[in-house]
């Protein structure tokens, strides 16, 4: 398998990006390669011509001269910078010279390339960000986190199926339980639309739909599956990050007033559920509905993530879930329900 | 100062309800009088004859038989039961027989009520509840979080005026600076109706505004006021609580799991957090907008809320948020901007 690696994207770039790739070397099977992309100069220079040789069967350098920065507007840097490695590595995959492309670069710009090049999944309205949080009840696969801001039922309807074959073959969670999210359990709330999502995805007797959760519920363990527009998904994302620092900074403080003893004492125990529930952990998230694997990382991915999200690209890829989809999508009266809920 | 204090609202109604309101006649100022409503026979022998005749200088008894449920459809309930104590204690508000009213009963019931009744100040298009979150870096306010889940602009624009007046003269905060809930820094982030009530936020000089905020910015003292749609500050709301519950729930499996010991010195630590850090702390969120004194509690209020949101109640009330509310809005071009606004 293929795998490019984005080496200029993310806070940490390139030197947290390539460290992750060289530490990946020793997971990956026989036969798979790692592409980087970047400005080849840089890259050359920071792995050293001793390490490009000891990996030179593994990783190979694609020139990739121009950087897009974290907050450019996707659609216009995509233009302007088409020797970028997000715009290039895309164009690989698409011309079927890479497998997966993984970035840590701008989200908008890397949504929009896979769009763009790979082209959606047939059938498939828009792609979704799936995001894996690990929780004390097993992981929950929320989608979407920031690919689609303004959702129509159709949209919640194939997140709920993608997002459930990714929790089902890549998490291997059986009958993943889906839930949509809106700011009651009873059936009469929520919005417009995600009413008529839960209509909708409730007509498919194959998705296993619980109804509405609200925001605690993610960390109950009510389900394994969080339907979501962008938006809201995008919050969630940020304030769950947001949180956990903080929380994790109040104890920290508390217990230093306390007695510096049991804060010494407490600090292993915190590094420890750092990394156990840390949603670097799971790596990357597949933006789910391309027709390829393209894994959006956080911006601040350091070693760590970037080798895990080696790891979820080659799993994605391996178990077929585009495939997958693709099989679900094909039972389903999905032409007619498109043209149902298109509109709305 | 009158407050009607609804005995029956809540998981933990009528006891805790009864045991904060008790718990309170210690701390309320001379004069003040606590407004029961409910079912007489339950409240009085809840209470018990002793207890009444002691308080019987400041506690009175409405009788309310009939009960709204915590999952009715609000406006049905409100219709069908005249006589609940959510229907009675906002008519008594509007009627001048009561300055506050506070309940942990169903919310929907709550905002409809106080909004049929108290109607809403004179230029405020939709009240908007606002929730004060405890941080390490101080209390936010957020609002809406759940009155109105489909947010114009406008209602946006009076959300950051009635927030700040909140957060200025209640959590005494100068020049609170406020942010609007997106899902990114750049001004070219959100969807339509946030950039165009960001827009309109920004043409106003006399609100301090910070631009875009993202989930994690609420708890890293970014901003003292954050503005949303109802349906995404619902969600904030409920998913920290679940996110704090769940934390301390790993933490202590944590410790647990390393020794008996270091958790059970860490217990009072997590006590202290989650009395410190707990947003029942505030005891209740005001509904902002309308023409009175409405508190809306938390459905598993404890009796320290009920206690806490009738200091609320008293402090909202004597500082004359509503009139500075309504001084603000004399002060700014609000029809017009509403006409220009209003159909986006």
């Amino acid at each position: 398998m293929r795998i490019a690696i984005d080496a200029m994207g993310g806070d940490f770039a390139p030197d947290e990006i390539l460290a992750g790739v060289i530490e990946s070397t020793q997971y990956i099977e026989k036969g798979d390669s790692l592409i980087l992309l970047g400005p080849a100069e840089i890259i050359e220079s920071k792995i050293g011509s001793k390490e490009l040789k000891k990996y030179a069967d593994i990783i190979r350098i694609v020139n990739a001269p121009e950087i897009i920065t974290m907050d450019e507007p996707p659609v216009d840097a995509l233009r302007k910078k088409r020797n970028s490695s997000i715009s290039i590595m895309n164009k690989m995959a698409a011309d079927g010279e890479v497998d997966a492309v993984i970035s840590a670069g701008n989200t908008g710009a890397c949504v929009a390339a896979s769009q763009l090049r790979m082209r959606n999944i047939e059938g498939v309205n828009r792609p979704g960000i799936a995001v894996v949080f690990p929780t004390f009840e097993g992981p929950v696969t929320m989608c979407d986190v920031g690919a689609n801001i303004s959702c129509k039922p159709i949209n919640f309807y194939q997140y709920a199926i993608m997002a459930s074959m990714y929790s089902k073959h890549v998490l291997g969670i059986d009958n993943p339980r889906v839930g949509i999210m809106s700011i009651g359990e009873e059936e009469n709330k929520g919005s417009d639309t995600v009413k008529k999502a839960r209509e909708l995805i409730k007509s498919d007797p194959k998705i296993n739909f619980i109804g509405n959760i609200e925001g605690r519920d993610i960390f109950k363990g009510k389900c394994d599956v969080a339907i979501c527009d962008g938006f809201v998904g995008n919050v969630v994302l940020k304030l769950t990050e947001g949180l956990v620092d903080g929380l994790f900074k109040i104890i920290k403080h508390e217990l230093m007033n306390q007695s510096m003893l049991l804060a010494l004492k407490f600090r292993p125990v915190m590094m420890k559920l750092y990394q156990k529930y840390d949603y670097h952990e799971y790596g990357g998230a597949p933006l789910l509905g391309v027709n390829g694997t393209s894994i959006i990382c956080h911006g601040s991915s350091k070693a760590r993530t970037i080798k895990n999200a080696i790891n979820a690209a080659r799993k994605y890829h391996k178990m077929q879930i585009n495939e997958k989809i693709k099989d679900y999508l094909a039972t389903t009266n999905v032409k007619g329900i498109d043209e149902q809920y298109q509109n709305i």
